[in-house]
């Protein structure tokens, strides 16, 4: 599925699609907490990890997020009608362990007026699971959608 | 500020901090676009970016986000009453250019019960600002706190 | 473009397409230079760049050639029937500067019985040019593509 | 050896020597396909890797071969003399697993004048085997050098 | 332990923390090879290694230190009455390999007049540990200190 | 110069090269940051290094001091007869800014028996010099040397 040439209009109700998989390294884990600079021992320190109930050093919950974004890119491309608008609500049911891979799966959940006629603003939730099937992010994502002949 | 110590009932709504300031570079929406994948023309493309109404590249709304993540762990450490629950609502209403510098404010907005009695539900808002005082990410983020002597 | 599901057959000699462009940045050359541990300075060193007919730092060769692979993957994605075979011949005939933009048009130019009867070797040029239309790179891909009903 | 003054003349068909060895990580892996933006699941994804006869993700060629130049670049330092002219072929005869070690065989193959009188072009075959001495990379490097006097 | 507002009168000699945990990762090694340029064999090379008695790839010293002071960095925030005078000492009696998880303790040890009145130096010793507890990084760090009313 | 073969006998008090140089560029200055995870505003916050008497960003002392190691090993490769042994001073008496390109004069500037017969330990001055010639690092290096047929 590529979006590129999509309308508000032309996105349906339960559209869906699945990325590609990508597994999350630890280079991934390292690589996210020098950018972002969050380095919480639940990532980058696997004697606290240990002694804690996840055993073992997990993926901070917005690296899981953000790599969905690149897959989500890689299956879509770009869309010149589309603009982020945010998002309405993000959740980590699961968690990451080095060595999961992970996909998303994006699935058109609502579709609403804009304040201005001329867009319209749909609602996309994105599930991210890991290799097992179990969720581990749960995003729904606000897109600005430009309307045919608009 | 350092939270290290704070139970749910340390926290009291309307506490608010700022972190330390950030400057986003071109290597950092170079390295979010590599290690999330999404090479959106906007971020990585100059000469597709100057012919739109941003005119030059600005980074990744996510970028911007995680960024402010590293900005209060590095102002707040690790507590480890704290729980990462997720987020209420993300929003982008200014675009990060190259050179800007940011900051996040942060601020208890919200407490309730969890459904467990040993936890609280904690909202903080993260208000991310440029140079010029302009918002440009604004963030929901839920905390589940443990509770003293729970 | 997206070549996923296509048989050696359903590629003509002539079919072309553009991929999107990106900015070849500093930090690109730096993380190519750390990467590959190829330090000419030519590449790193500035003062050495200035007293040379180049003026000015430049990208690898290979960097460009190496992002060229990226954009590539980024229009047409993975495509199961494709094997990387190598490479015929690599040319740079233009130097690339920090902040040049680049893309590159992909080419089916020849085709031609493999050994094995259920293949084909595609000949894919991928001639990758600057925002002056410039080219800096230039590729002849070998490509070993799998026949339909093989 | 360090070809730091060699000119033309002083380089003869047969002369040869071995890089210093590299291991490629998984590191090496995840860099080269967030830089290149080439998340092929070959490289990427280990669940699609583990139901193809590769099993494993693998490198993608172009890694090898550009670290090959970097290891190459480490042996022989820079030549002012020298400039890269270009590829006249690249394959890959073998595959590069997570924890393989390569090293580069760089001899000195061919010699030929080039259209300039001051100048002769060198064809350098830079041969990377892996641990177990199998061929993971073969390049045809062409090289422009200086004659001596010219 | 956050120093963000002391002055040298402040400190006092004997005053000690210790800071979180980090584990060093093969990426980290990685990353400290190609930012530095530093390919020495006994880190990159695990043919190379497994043949001396180090038996595997070890950490550049210098990567423990630099990372002993973020970790600093992350316990003590920033003071702006202190500037980095430079090292005193730094020894390495230990070797750290991939995997283990180090923590730095900062002890001041000694405090002296500079040649400015405003100003006092202090020796700060920073000793890192593995999870073993075995020492291996120990740096005398000089900083010149503002003192109060100055 | 390349010390690949050298014993401690080799080295005389007074030897001295220079390396070739590298341009500290801001990438240089986001990675030491986010590797160390040391985001001192010095070297991360233009805003607040606008407000202060160094006016811009600088690079951190320790990332000259690295890459100056680099710069080293470029030069010199492996000595399998060295070890490092620590440093006995670190001084960064001048500033490192954006876009200034480095490099470093290594001299042999004393020499001892070790305790052990079989080794000597070497002193080594590391002067790192910008393009004005104005030293911004100075380190002594101590390398713990093999003699000849021990």
């Amino acid at each position: 599925m590529n979006d590129e040439s999509k309308f508000f209009e032309d996105f349906e109700i339960g559209d869906s699609y699945m990325t590609a998989g990508r597994t999350i390294t630890e280079t991934d884990i390292v690589m996210h907490a020098m950018h972002s600079g969050d380095f919480m021992p639940h990532h980058t320190d696997e004697e606290f990890a240990s002694s804690q109930p996840i055993k073992h050093r997990i993926a901070h919950g917005n690296l899981t997020f953000v790599i969905s974004t690149g897959l989500i890119f890689q299956s879509q491309g770009m869309n010149p009608n589309v603009m982020n608008y945010g998002y309405g609500k993000i959740r980590y049911p699961g968690l990451v362990y080095i060595g999961d891979t992970i996909k998303t799966e994006v699935t058109v959940a609502d579709k609403k007026d804009a304040k201005q006629p001329t867009h319209g603003v749909l609602t996309q939730t994105e599930t991210t699971t890991n290799q097992s099937g179990e969720t581990v992010c749960f995003v729904e994502h606000l897109l600005y959608v430009r309307k045919k002949n608009a």
